[in-house]
């Protein structure tokens, strides 16, 4: 199985288009050693067919950026070899990719009937996909059940969350709660290689930790470094653990929790634009490349 | 008043992710004469603060690329030279750019009344751009009534037309029918220069080529060459005409129609990636040339 990092930032990319904190500015100023991020998106595939994990607001320039992921030579005047869409979660930065992909192009987009339900019933704009037969078909995707794209099997991993704060209380209230959000577990069948994708993690649990452990590359949430961040940065708002997203450092975190285990990949995507670990002369960089885990980058390209 | 052309293209760009039309293989081949264009977006300003015209899906890294619209040195953590976006229509292509800019930034929309419902009622992601007070605040304008951006007099001219595929019927006939399309006029007040704002012109009338002539500066609509252009392609779907775009050439196109106009300046924007006048050494791109017609790109800035 071959996988691409088409994005790896947190929501809003880095630098981010209104932030001037510190990495925003140095990598502007081109003072900075690390690299600028588009948001998160992964791509996977076996053989010509690719499949999108999420669909980042910033996806159509990530597809184009891919010799892979455009029309092939000789193919009819308009074709993909994108074939379908797994979706996670409902947030603007997993969902914003769809609307880039309107273009009257057959596709498949795999989503519990929750998230279907917000983006078709609760936002009219998701009517572009559907201008014709033939476009996008929704296929339901069942917690903890697996199901089958090309040769690899997928499995829906439930996390305990909330649906976005878009998503009102009252209509949160009609859906499945346990639908919010999922992590996945992507598995070759004729290799057994298994690879692992939770760019949002908002609890920790001996349970997924054995479920990684198994797994021979994982995409683990990176987003803050700490817990007030973000408040520090604006002053107001939620922690990182309120906005659903374990830091990694410090008693509890990320680091401590994946560090001790054995021989898999281990790296960190959805790395907000204030993260110290993109500065790749921090101590936070260091620290976090001595317990044993990469970050992610766009063009990266794994093959299990 | 500067103008800086931010993207020049049709909706899905240039190339265009799906496309394999001779424009896109080529561009994609390197073995084009001609530019690669992101999704329609201008931003225009008289001094230190900047307004957006529409909200282009590639808006983030539109921003990204200019160094002056990108946070000043030594501002706050938090901060923007943007300071409002106005909207001529509810197209994907014109809004969804909204959605990059969610990031707890104090921002004033421009809208018809209707165009915000659209957005607001109809469509729940755009509550992200509601998550804090101080942060959107819509101003509804009126049709032909001028407000003032700054230094300068925004004007909505109406365009007859319909909303969008993605407005139900039902929908639409509740909202203005003269509010689903604007043009937008543009002045500054000390020096009584003038722009036009036309992406979208899906009729052409004695009133608006009079309107024009009287400007310094006109963005046009050159989404398609031809009337049949993504029919022949496809094989199916609607005319130009049908789709709101009088095409450039043949009669009644917009080559002739404006072709004779005096000494303004005449660019043409929003142009579909199988526009032939985006290959350089094209005869149509020779042909709107010697019509005294320019091609906006991304990265153009002008100051009148």
């Amino acid at each position: 199985v071959r996988v691409k990092v088409l994005g790896s930032a947190a929501g809003g990319g880095f630098p981010q288009w209104n932030c001037a904190c510190s990495n925003c500015t140095r990598i502007r100023q081109k003072k900075f050693r690390g690299r600028a991020r588009t948001q998160t998106q992964l791509a996977i595939s076996t053989g010509k067919d690719w499949f999108l994990l999420d669909a980042s607001p910033d996806l159509r320039l990530q597809l184009e950026s891919d010799r892979d992921l455009v029309p092939r030579r000789g193919s009819s005047k308009r074709s993909s070899p994108i074939m379908g869409v797994i979706l996670t979660s409902a947030d603007v930065d997993r969902v914003l990719g769809l609307l880039h992909l309107r273009e009257f192009q057959p596709l498949t987009v795999y989503a519990t009937e929750s998230l279907h339900r917000i983006l078709t019933e609760d936002n009219s704009l998701f009517r572009v996909l559907h201008r014709e037969t033939n476009q996008v078909s929704w296929k339901s995707i069942t917690l903890d059940k697996s199901f089958k794209i090309g040769e690899l099997r997928c499995t829906p991993i439930p996390i305990k969350s909330s649906y976005p704060d878009y998503v009102s209380a009252a209509r949160a209230s009609e859906l499945v709660a346990s639908e919010a959000l999922i992590g996945l577990e992507v598995e070759e069948a004729s290799s057994g290689k298994k690879l692992a994708y939770f760019p949002s993690l908002p609890a920790l649990s001996d349970d997924l930790r054995t479920r990684l452990s198994a797994c021979d590359l994982v995409f683990l949430d990176g987003t803050f470094w700490q817990d007030d961040e973000l408040i520090r940065l604006r002053g107001t708002g939620r922690s990182a653990r309120e906005m659903g997203h374990i830091p990694i450092s410090g008693e509890g975190g990320t680091l401590e929790w994946l560090g001790a285990l054995g021989d898999i990949k281990r790296t960190y995507i959805h790395i907000n634009n204030t993260n110290p670990i993109l500065d790749e002369e921090s101590d936070e960089h260091a620290r976090v490349s001595a317990a044993g885990f990469a970050l992610t980058h766009d063009g990266q390209e794994f093959e299990l």
